[in-house]
């Protein structure tokens, strides 16, 4: 149940070491914090092995990658695999450099990810990057519709049981699988799209839930989905006129502070397929 | 009309690669996609020609220089120049260290820049520096007053006829010109100033708007400098007692993001000298 | 009295040079000028030297250190002493790995530090770390409670006649000495601990504070300290339903901004021992 998910988040207060880009690691910290975690920062190469060793969890965003914090991810992540923590890869914006791109595919090969989260495009090109022998076919459409839903889960299902990494592609409708199971998702409102970094905080949220629910990993991916985008509605219907991004971005993470495990299972609007 | 240069940029959703510091960078996106544009943030040397590519304009802001960064700013510099998009150089701080002037004044001598916009006195520092055989007369006072206001607008008119870049000098009056025609804007109020980014986040915006109105970036760019100052003054006009500098930051970003044309038109506060 | 100490930094606007993390670095640059003062950011080592010269006290954080930013802070700390500008450490994660507390130590032995502000945590691991023949006492409780309280003071105090610096342990109950006298601080809400940063801004106010005041350093951070708590007793009264930390964060800022002389002689709640 998503409830417990939630509700182990707030009881065990799982630290997470973030190493993420500079844009919107305010709003990472905030968040997790509001949903009951705890961040650190941290992506000194030098730093983060000591770093993750006292988290529970590490979260990698490449949005804003610099060539000494490239180092730090692949040191940090390894410290991680040893210990035994969830590793979350969020390859922010894969495919719109070789470099962005390149440094997924290396994380992937290199670390062993609990979790990918990304938007379809960015999955589509780890997809089509790491090509097997088994090929993945990454031929889906640049955004998942109602129309196109069958194919772009059996895409995701197929990413997960190849990589053995649970896939969290997210946009209209959210799809996470473990190769077996696929969560469908359809809540949030398309004005979060208007806010910078919604993204990277469900990520940070994600690694989070993941976390603080070992036993449990797919259903604790799929929660914080539902988490954020509940947070996205929630917040919305508190706008008021002339409240625009800035004030939704602040309404968002309220409503998440807020959340109880009752507000998650009844607003949590999923299938799964 | 300033009216169309808002509407493009809400019609084209202009893709802006931003080279700017850790301090103000979560609001430059947020104010990007208020506007009604879409923010990328990338400053390592080996991302930034791909990242720049995808994108439309180009955003570079010396606030916290890095040696590293410094060579992404150009080499995207150089490759946004070939590819034809416009590049702002904000100049934050020149005048204040050796580091930040002869950068700027190096940005300058080996990009074209289709704008430069600081305020009075990193503009002064950057026409002093830069002293051709023609000479440009820095010698304006510190502040743009109505007093001194001729005086101002000659010497921005000269600069920018010397650089060939759209001047932009930001402050309690604002001027912005080409070296022929020069606006005069006075929308705006004194409180921004104690709001960190307001300059950062007009560059940002600013960028979006030459790159939206591509056939008139001397309206594009003064049109969004009274966009700023008329968000400064509607999300002023929100604020409730107890309300400080945390709550009007947010209030002129949804004041951003709520404005149409119609508003830009009737409140624009500005005549063309 | 502390009513001097805040209008000091509002008649002066001290400029204060931040060396700190990308995480928290907008909040402490609202929150410098809500309190009245202002900031600049620069942690590059070639630039660090121009731009402390300009400013009136040094702020340094570690709470994103990397080599080049160590560097940096050290040469901003030597060029800050011999200005004479009052310098501010911050050790956060001290303890957590080995390159925060051997940074935050060298910095103490290497710089004239006139005021270093942590956990209980982070300064207890500094006084363990930089045992000298004298021995410090670091054997003190995780937190500082009503039970723990003498001996929390008494260690506070040797280690601040120990360093020569003022000490200023927050928590639940805020310590600040200068080793002869200890302001005993209980303003503050536990609900601060949910925002991401309010230790990070309060050093960069604590170090206009200083900056502001000269002749009273230890009431001038004592007064800081006061500020800080009262604006998250402030705030936090004018939450209402579904408000959460983003909200609040904000709210602590504006209260910052509005808080008058006044406000914080009859808000502060301390006493000294």
């Amino acid at each position: 149940m998503f409830k417990n998910c939630l509700e182990n988040v707030r009881k065990t207060v799982p630290l997470v070491h973030n190493i993420t880009n500079y844009v919107t690691v305010n709003d990472v910290a905030n968040v997790l914090l509001a949903c009951g975690g705890s961040p650190i920062m941290s992506d000194e190469a030098e730093d983060v092995e000591d770093i993750t060793s006292v988290c529970g969890g590490l979260n990698i965003n490449i949005g804003t990658l610099h060539k000494t914090s490239i180092e730090g991810m692949f040191r940090a992540g390894k410290k991680a695999n040893e210990l035994g923590h969830p590793v979350l890869l969020d390859p922010v914006g894969a495919g719109a450099s070789a470099l962005r791109t390149n440094t997924a595919l290396d994380l992937m090969r290199e670390l062993d990810l609990a979790v990918i989260r990304g938007n379809i495009s960015e999955i589509k090109t780890l997809a089509l990057g790491s090509g097997t022998t088994k090929g993945v076919d990454a031929d889906v459409a640049d955004a998942v519709t109602e129309e196109n839903l069958d194919e772009a889960v059996e895409f995701v299902k197929r990413f997960a049981k190849e990589t053995g990494s649970i896939i969290a592609v997210t946009g209209a409708i959210d799809l996470v699988s473990d190769g077996e199971k696929c969560y469908v998702i359809r809540n949030g409102r398309p004005e979060m799209g208007k806010i910078t970094g919604t993204g990277c905080q469900l990520s940070g949220m994600m690694t989070a839930y993941v976390t603080a629910n070992p036993e449990n990993r797919l259903e604790a991916a799929a929660a914080a989905v539902c988490v954020m985008g509940l947070a996205g509605e929630t917040g919305w219907s508190r706008m008021q006129e002339g409240d625009g991004n800035a004030t939704y971005r602040n309404r968002i993470i309220d409503a998440i502070y807020n959340m109880t495990g009752e507000d998650l299972e009844k607003g949590a609007d999923y299938e799964i397929s």
